[in-house]
């Protein structure tokens, strides 16, 4: 049998351990020579499929693949970029076209939610083509939504990194404690799921009236009047009060909680939900507001790895080259739990036509009653998920994240007009 | 000849190794039994030492000394609070009745440039009324802003946060980076200097075209014109552009750079300059516009410290008690820089009298002459103050930061009525 030639790409936003699960790929791929070829990754994810601008991996060599695993962001670049639902579209020949060119008999695409459905429509267009292509789905998402896995790659780092911030911060206020109350506010991501908000909650270590006082998740509506009477109570009583808002909080109505205004010169603004809630607190109470908004900082903290997190990475990277070999077309390789004290998973093999576009929300046993917290089964939950630290090789005291060689594999297409 | 009692109190904001300074300074009188009694800690800062609310240290073991000399924030608590200018005041009555109380012959006095002032003062004080009182000034802020010091502790710390912060970020904007722009921007402390701003610089790890690629101080007008023209050739370049934003950058008429406007129910809104920065890039361009406020979390991060500016924090805790004892009265220990390549250092006392209340500006020479960007020179020296890591001991995959056991010392005056 003529070896086939693997092509793996990003999708979506990136994760501070994608680039892990890319090495693992590359790593599991090479030692299959009798049976991979060419192991290609896409610049700039299906972007880079359509301009058939593709990286032969085999320019990092075993030190770079280390490397790889322990650098954040998406080396290969990424992209957001839906798939036509019409198969007999043009995009659609153009990848089938660039497969061909390349003799590429798998693609690994490693996404969230959307990617998947894209991942069961290009399993379906292959067949209805003819076209001998072993399409697998790779978790990825700082979001923790994906169904049909016990978590996602991505989450643990990033809630980790949470966890430790709030901690960290929550140190910070209470030095500052007095008489006139404080209020912190961090606005992690989350438009629709609270899974980051709710990593946070291990920050307090199962100590009583430690931070976070407060949880806002998007599973539950905004209630203005039980969190401010929470906020004064929490306040009133220790000196400060710190919060964790998810992004995507909302309204009774459905609207997003959101500085909403108009500039001097007329122009809207829009603040977020973390500047939006920290001055509904100072505007009602008076006490010194602070917010964070760590944005990219927290699915980017390479510096601070869950080594748990890392290990799925890499798993569901090895994972996803075996399905290949196997001809598993339309597979993705979920994490399974098997136990949580102590911790122990494997990896299985789910359909991604059953698993695309849905999103899993935080179960309601995850939720307080009052809607203000999460649960100590959403903490046992997450808590395996954050442990483990990765030793960063550092030069002039900052990780070591120099770039890397991605040679371009020569064209054998016209441009790609799109 | 009687021992003294030694009181230590933090002042201003803390940082992530002001408790490394206090483990120092506690470890080092305990090392001269002889010579001094107890070690006290105001709890609250000067408000703890007016309301007669001090800490026995001894209650630290070696192992809570350890942790401490790890531990972000200010365990013993701290405040904003300026001593009466008149002297004759009932304030400083009262803090020298505490004094006399319990004996205290050194205040350990740990803070930025106001609290060298009110070092300065309370010496003053306590030689007009004749009260035996050796008072030393130990520096600590993360603006890095001190006269008469090279740096100051806390500053090393939280510019390796930022810099590691702004490679990261950088890695994650230039994974999603396409022909619409994207544009990030990180705001970071500094009313009034660009220190940290400044810091930031050293992601790029003298990488051409890394991030950031514009970083603004305090110290240079905010030219519109000039930093729109270069966010624009930047994006165009390289599809993304990361800019870094002190937070008290201004404009020609001495306001500062901040979203400003009227909400819905007339409310003033109040946003900082990162978030006006990157309104005013998309507003003008139509780039993706993300910004981070890391806040709290940049003078916390005490899972990423900077070894070199934990040390020089615990080598100016251990010289002020030899200041103590020495009766060099006034004195603050400041860091000498003796070498950049290879770094060395060591610490030297000035007067705090001379150094109160004054304020380090970036000099122009670490500023680059179109005013978007910090120099070499800068660079060259910041870099040797964030090298060095310092492992944390985690549980359940975060820090170690349990709280501390601070007992009270018995009270014996009336209590403050201030």
């Amino acid at each position: 049998m003529t070896p086939i030639n693997l092509l793996y790409a990003h999708s979506g936003g990136v994760t501070a351990v994608i680039n892990a699960t890319a090495a693992a790929v590359i790593e599991a791929a090479r030692a299959q020579p009798g049976r991979i070829g060419k192991v290609f990754a896409a610049r700039r994810g299906i972007l880079g499929v359509l301009a058939e601008d593709l990286i032969d991996t085999g320019a990092l060599d075993a030190g770079a693949l280390a490397r790889l695993a322990r650098t954040p962001g998406g080396a290969f670049g990424s992209c957001r970029f839906d798939l036509p639902a019409d198969e007999g579209e043009a995009v659609t020949d153009r990848l089938f076209e660039v497969f061909a060119a390349h003799r590429i008999g798998a693609l690994l695409y490693n996404g969230g939610n959307g990617s998947m459905d894209a991942v069961a429509r290009l399993s379906a267009a292959a067949q209805a083509r003819g076209y001998p292509l072993v399409c697998v789905g790779v978790p990825k998402t700082v979001d923790n939504d994906i169904v049909g896995t016990d978590c996602c790659p991505g989450f643990g780092s990033a809630a980790k990194y949470l966890a430790t911030s709030m901690r960290e911060a929550g140190l910070d206020i209470a030095s500052m404690a007095g008489r006139k109350g404080s209020v912190f506010v961090m606005e992690v991501m989350g438009r629709n799921t609270g899974w980051l908000a709710a990593a946070t909650a291990l920050a307090a270590g199962g100590e009583a009236d430690a931070p976070p006082h407060i949880v806002l998740v998007p599973e539950v509506v905004f209630d203005e009047d039980a969190f401010l009477a929470r906020v004064r109570e929490v306040t009133e009583r220790l000196g400060y009060c710190a919060v964790t808002v998810a992004e995507g909080i909302r309204k009774a109505d459905g609207s997003l909680i959101m500085a909403k205004s108009r500039d001097e010169r007329g122009y809207v603004q829009l603040g977020g939900a973390g500047s939006a809630v920290a001055r509904l607190i100072h505007e009602r109470f008076g006490y010194k507001h602070h917010w964070a908004i760590p944005d990219y900082l927290q699915r980017a903290a390479g510096h601070w790895l869950s080594a748990t997190d890392r290990a799925q990475a890499m798993a569901v990277g090895r994972a996803a080259v075996e399905y290949a070999l196997a001809g598993q077309d339309g597979m993705m390789p979920a994490i399974r739990r098997l136990a949580t004290t102590p911790y122990q998973w494997d990896v299985v093999p789910v359909a991604s036509g059953g698993i695309a576009n849905l999103e899993r929300a935080l179960p309601a046993d995850f939720v307080a009653v009052d809607g203000l917290h999460v649960t100590a089964a959403a903490c046992d939950y997450i808590r395996p998920l954050i442990e483990g630290e990765v030793v960063q090789p550092t030069v002039g005291g900052l990780p070591d994240y120099r770039p890397f060689a991605l040679p371009g594999v020569p064209r054998q297409l016209r441009p790609w007009q799109g």
